[in-house]
């Protein structure tokens, strides 16, 4: 039986997998709580120190299940008590990206539309595939894509991501870099080793490092400077204070590699 | 009598034009506010569904009405009262642009210098012709730019912003693209088509999706994470709940036009 | 005697030059307090209108002393006395920069790192020579660069930033301007002029309206737009009823060079 999130480990790397292909890795309430399942049992895993976001099939996310919205009509509320729960979880999932110990990276073919942009914008890093399609085109069928637009606005300028939020047009992967909402494109054939090279190259890094680091990036956004300072120092201190730093620099300055374990 | 503002509506496209060509549609204070009434007559006028905010003449705006300001320093208080009224009514009308309920496309051609250049960087969108220069120099003359600032350091890269601010020189259109001034680039006798172009696209869209949404775009600026989320994910149920919306969703997925009145 | 801060004036502008090649002009203590008391006497210094922070030898900066915070490690409280204290001083040294009444242009060349690139995006502007490399590589040594982040992701797209942040790539000066980073790219051989250029460009502006231009500038970021108006508005009246800015703008309305003493 397959799931519905798929996890391979690879060294310190474990990737997840969107596994619904059929309906191109919709993001039902079941997807949603499988994603969310998988990303709490990693961030209690010590022996991850990267995670990568993948989608099987033709294009990595095309945002929330349709026809599962449409099937709760017939609700007594006419939906809405569903939809609330829907687009809380939902956004419960998406924070959990920055909250992770782990940094993760999105690796994106095909399309990423509406919450499947989100998802791209919601993830620390994201790869993608020459050819890959962005949009947030809700408004299209008269759903404007609110939810994904905090992610998105959070990552590229204001005034690109109104023209996606109101003209339902997609963006190129290459215009997505020029913008900031991913970080490096590769050839198709090429996606998957690229990600897991920088996957890699994270993991290689003092795993601690990493973890305070990333806690410390996502907690100084939006401060004054002199707040951003004070909590990001204290980061310095605690961090310069690791015997795994010592060995680190020491290494650094007698020009030979650190041992750490 | 020509008038300071002239309006023309295409479809539920409403083109407001500034019409001052022998000063280049300067702000001043009658220009401000009969610019202002335009937008208030729009605000309550269900049938516009977008707006573009062009100039006639050689340039789309150069700014205040600098003889009206130095004419001011007769007054009895050498003009205080007159500049604390002007910047403030100025800031008023720029504010309404992101509250309007429809999305605003600046059409940009020749210059867009100081205040003109904040009221591109304050609607929503902008197209530009190309050869259009952007400038926030009144630094040149002794003028900082104070207020022009908020809008440009809220829609480009903080070096850029301050560079243009303190050196007084001019952009040109693909660097404004490049730093998210502006969305698009249009030969200068396409630039109106274009423009137009645009705003159709938008007004086809489903008008209360798009008014939401942009209401729900400017309300979570500036919030953090997990407060966005709480105020988008509340503009997307109340979307979903739209009979309009489950008509959209339908159509989409039986593969059809949606039949919205 | 060499000194570790070598200040030169031409005409308006102070250049300050990081003096310590022998260690790529690193950010120890002392180099941070020589550079902050440089920098205090030059906030007081009517005659300088603009500054130049550039760094002697092949680099211009490589972050803090490593040897130096090696040998703390040997205090009797292993160091954290002295780290907190390196932190803080230098958190707040890069705080000055945006504080200075004057603006400030970084000349970079050769390496920013660390510490050294933090010291870039401190800075209101940068111009760099081809050739230049940037990282916030502390993570490549075990110490994640917590306190150059907050400038970078004041100054670069959040992705870009995480990127640098934990993969501890370098990128180059093409790629630095086009995420913001920095101003201008130079050829080598010309990086000082093309620097000292933009400065006296600054330079000949009316000082008093640079000033409080650059303190409004600083003073809004972060704050609400109408907040950010109110703020600025004032900073826009005080300017107007400069006779300065009188004559400023009578020179510009009558065609000819403003008479500034």
């Amino acid at each position: 039986m397959s799931r519905l999130i798929e996890r391979e480990d690879i060294g310190h790397v474990a990737r997840l997998t969107l596994n619904s292909p059929q309906n191109f890795n919709a993001l039902s309430m079941r997807m949603i709580d499988a994603l969310s399942d998988a990303l709490r049992e990693i961030e209690t895993d010590e022996h991850v120190r990267a995670v990568i976001l993948a989608g099987a099939g033709k294009a990595f996310c095309a945002g929330h299940d349709l026809r599962e919205m449409q099937a709760a009509r017939g609700d007594t509320d006419a939906g809405r008590g569903a939809y609330d729960t829907l687009f809380n979880r939902c956004a419960g999932m998406m924070q959990m990206l920055p909250a992770l110990p782990q940094p993760v990276i999105a690796q994106v073919h095909g399309v990423a539309t509406a919450a499947g942009c989100q998802l791209v914008a919601s993830c620390d890093l994201a790869v993608a595939a020459e050819g890959t399609r962005f949009g947030v085109n809700g408004v299209n069928i008269g759903l404007f894509c609110a939810t994904p637009m905090v992610a998105l606005t959070r990552a590229v300028p204001a005034k690109a991501a109104f023209e996606m939020l109101t003209t339902g047009e997609f963006i190129d992967a290459a215009r997505a870099r020029e913008l900031g909402l991913i970080n490096r494109v590769a050839p198709p054939e090429s996606l998957a080793e690229e990600t897991l090279h920088m996957a890699h190259a994270i993991a290689a890094k003092l795993p601690i490092a990493v973890r305070m680091g990333k806690r410390a990036f996502h907690a100084q956004r939006g401060l004054s400077l002199s707040d951003a300072y004070s909590s990001a120092g204290e980061t310095m201190c605690e961090n310069m204070m690791l015997p795994e730093t010592d060995e680190g620099i020491s290494a650094f300055l007698e020009k030979r590699k650190p041992r750490w374990s």
